[in-house]
């Protein structure tokens, strides 16, 4: 390899200075330029992808977005009418590497979505050459299937009896969600779709005070309204207390409100607290609700033998949000709206389907029940299952599992580093989310004061991190509580160490705050 | 390269066969293998590309999904609870390309989205390997300021003054025509975020007869109601009759409801139709109403000295969905939701916004406008902005130019070959919508037995054309007309010998029926 770089850099030099797009394939004699400058391209990702697991290297060069908008040496983000040189395209794409984050970086835990996992980013590359469409079987065959097994597999793994129902990828937790909350309306209330909301009566949701605010989002946008999105109190660690939930569903009946949906929280986006789901589910048959459980960031603890229990009761959801790009360390985008199906044509079909003609033509000479596009909001939809199913391959479930188990240990490492450790404090667990208190503030009594002044330690000891580049980690505040950071561990390249190395990281750049 | 390549086979050969994922990076001296497999999966993808542009292979090679289930040779969708070896998945690669669609085929020309452009393919293989999300500049800094930048040249190509605005990119053109329905709403009743619909009066929505299904699953999908999307009627090729739409405003405001958002398409999807804008400009000022023009298709054309002209009144719109991944060529997914901002804070940021404490923290050290993610009903947002921008710097304005002239070039060319040609007939000729009538039916007159006949030939004709493999092309029915092909023109390596390829095929395959 170190010879073929050298050899294509070399060659480059010569061939690519003044080469345009236009001799590039479909040009005619454009393959041997083609391949040469796809070779390139690929050179400067696999030097990337190199430089991210090398922990000398860091996880991000950080610059203002005046800065980078000024231009930098060589890199210049204006568009202009006339066309580049290939050899400036390669440049452009080192330079984009070179400003961006690595988000694969074994010390980045910046997101619930961390890693660079080989496999996964090969079968995105394989994905965005084969460059189709999810919405038919007929220019998605294989992909189409894939997605159909794969999404049976993980309702298997949900508990729903032999894996029937309903699903589909969609770009993103917050679509899910939406989803979710669409079939439920469409189940209770049919004649919506048709009429519009004014057909219902004033339906009401429910979900925690903790629970992530896509579920606000969707109901501004599905017409219901975030003041008929009841928050429901959580206990100390952030886990919905199932009298509150009875106690406002009866509360919502007797002002002649619909209690139609409950969304339980798998794994809370800040403390990552787990809603008890079998208590909750009673109280949804008890009053006829439908039961969402978000799993977006915890639904990946279900390829855990060891951990599944923390999300005891699932299968009595009748709906699931699960994100394998989260935990599960799958490249963006990667997540699954799941159901349960107890109606004639399949909730989705029922809720979304318009019959476009020319699409979901019924006439085809294949089984068009494999036709599944119009079970989307979308017409288009991204092909986001062959990495997933790429790496399901690879690793096998068995492989998920040792990677979810991983994740919990460095997080169980986190804890008891810290647990004791002078100048930190916790308020929560499973995500562990800390304060770090430095030595100026250790004598401060309780009080608005000390408050004032840790709430403004985490954002100053973030920047410094993204100034110095060494690693990265999420703060806010949640309720009553100032500014905290949230550790999340799902990156597969994260060891201990670099635990150990995160905790002093943060007292070296706290230390004289 | 073909030393090369027959050197990295017989290596792998040797060291993959038994080698599983757990070999690759992050693990210790994963290095090699990593680049190794990489590159392994590279040449995979090279061939395929190699292959695609070449006429002497298939389209397509099809099999019924109940033929690739039971499993091809060496070809297994299940999952596993074991890993598979590294070779095995190089295998399963090969296999997936072999038995999918090439899109990019210069005989592919069954969606709107067809092509493979090369250097937008390189930017598709560096967003995967940045792996990042589009919500904060924190963890995409270049890419949030690369959207930016794009977004506002075509709110410029639009003719916006100074390109002022607001906009986003959304997963596909469904998403973008939802988001125009939910900024129009929060215009007009912003209390609907927080009371839900049943605060507003019973709003009506006008579109096209013709326009794409999205605004109707929108209608749906925001507790609207289908019913409250008012249909509007076409002339003889397809365009909106502003007068309809007039007659159709005030028979709403007379039963009392409030007319509110107009739908104009430019570039309808079977027909190519394009609705008058200015006329229904007019109408939209006259009675306060919004106007979004759904370029889904036809914005590309903005892009064109020559054939711009057709979107002329667009700069009058609210609101415009534009995708590059349709007629530009870039690969999928792209597009763009565009809107003028004639609201304080930005009527996306104010219809979406629930700012996220946890995401969208105040406190960070940059100029956290920036941070895009709370606009969108989105959270996590997928990097759709780079092979677009990439593209933009190596063919500039002018390459896309260059390619929508010679589009448009060959629908003439399509166009001329066949409105004189025998056992050929046209509905209509911005797409080239087309019968071919068999020698069989040749001497029927117009009626029943014709109709019922004629709406048979071209699934036929498709079916015989996909089992052959050799060139793609959608039909469907529209209103009363029995089922035309549609052809639409976005491929770049299309020319004038692969529509008369087309031509020949159709009458080849059609001739006996």
């Amino acid at each position: 390899m170190g010879h073929l770089s050298t050899s294509l850099t070399h060659t480059h030099a010569r061939t690519h200075a003044h080469a345009h797009t236009q001799y590039l394939l479909p040009a005619k004699n454009g393959e041997e330029q083609t391949m040469q400058f796809l070779l390139e391209v690929v050179e400067i990702l696999t030097n990337y992808i190199r430089k991210t697991f090398d922990r000398s290297t860091k996880v991000l060069d950080f610059h203002h977005p005046h800065q980078l908008l000024e231009g930098m040496e060589g890199f210049n983000l204006e568009l202009s009418d006339q066309p580049e040189s290939l050899e400036q395209i390669l440049v452009d794409c080192r330079d984009t590497l070179k400003y961006g984050v690595r988000t694969g970086h074994p010390r980045f835990f910046n997101q619930l979505s961390t890693g660079l996992d080989i496999v996964g980013l090969a079968g995105e590359w394989l994905t965005s050459t084969a460059n189709t469409n999810m919405f038919t079987y007929e220019i998605a065959p294989v992909f189409v299937l894939m997605e159909q097994l794969t999404l049976k597999k993980m309702r298997e793994i949900i508990g729903w009896p032999d894996g029937e129902g309903d699903g589909i990828f969609s770009p993103g937790g917050a679509i899910s969600n939406l989803y979710s909350v669409m079939i439920a309306r469409y189940k209770f209330f049919p004649e919506v779709k048709t009429k519009g909301m004014a057909a219902a009566p004033r339906m009401v949701l429910f979900t925690s005070e903790h629970s992530h605010y896509s579920i606000k989002k969707t109901s501004a946008a599905l017409g219901i309204g975030t003041e008929n999105l009841i928050l429901l109190n959580t206990d100390e660690r952030g886990r919905v207390i199932p009298a509150d939930l009875e106690a406002k569903v009866i509360e919502a009946k007797q002002k002649g409100y619909v209690p139609m949906f409950v969304n339980a929280t798998a794994g809370t986006t800040v403390y990552g607290a787990f809603d008890p789901i079998n208590e909750i589910a009673d109280i949804c048959e008890k009053y006829n609700m439908w039961l969402h459980v978000d799993g977006a960031w915890g639904g990946g603890l279900l390829m855990s033998r060891k951990h599944r229990h923390k999300l005891n009761g699932v299968e009595r959801a009748n709906s699931v949000t699960w994100n394998p790009h989260k935990m599960m360390g799958v490249p963006l985008q990667c997540s699954a709206i799941l159901c349960t199906n107890n109606h004639k044509s399949g909730l989705l079909q029922g809720c979304n389907s318009m019959c476009a003609g020319y699409l979901f033509q019924p006439d085809k000479q294949y089984d068009v029940t494999y036709d599944t596009g119009d079970k989307a909001i979308q017409c288009g939809r991204h092909v986001d299952i062959f990495k997933f199913w790429l790496m399901w391959k690879a690793k096998g479930t068995i492989g998920f599992e040792q990677h979810i188990d991983k994740c919990l240990d460095l997080s169980a490492h986190l804890y008891n580093k810290i647990k004791n450790r002078e100048g930190f404090e916790m308020p929560q667990h499973t995500n562990v989310c800390f304060w770090y208190i430095p030595p100026s503030l250790r004598g401060l009594p309780d009080g608005e004061e000390r408050r004032d002044r840790l709430h403004k330690v985490a954002p100053k000891i973030k920047a410094l991190m993204m100034e110095s580049g060494t690693t990265m980690v999420g703060y806010q505040p949640q309720g009553d509580k100032v500014n905290f950071f949230r550790m999340v561990i799902s990156n597969p390249a994260a060891t201990r160490s670099d635990i150990d190395f995160l905790i002093e990281e943060i007292e070296r750049l706290g230390h004289d705050l």
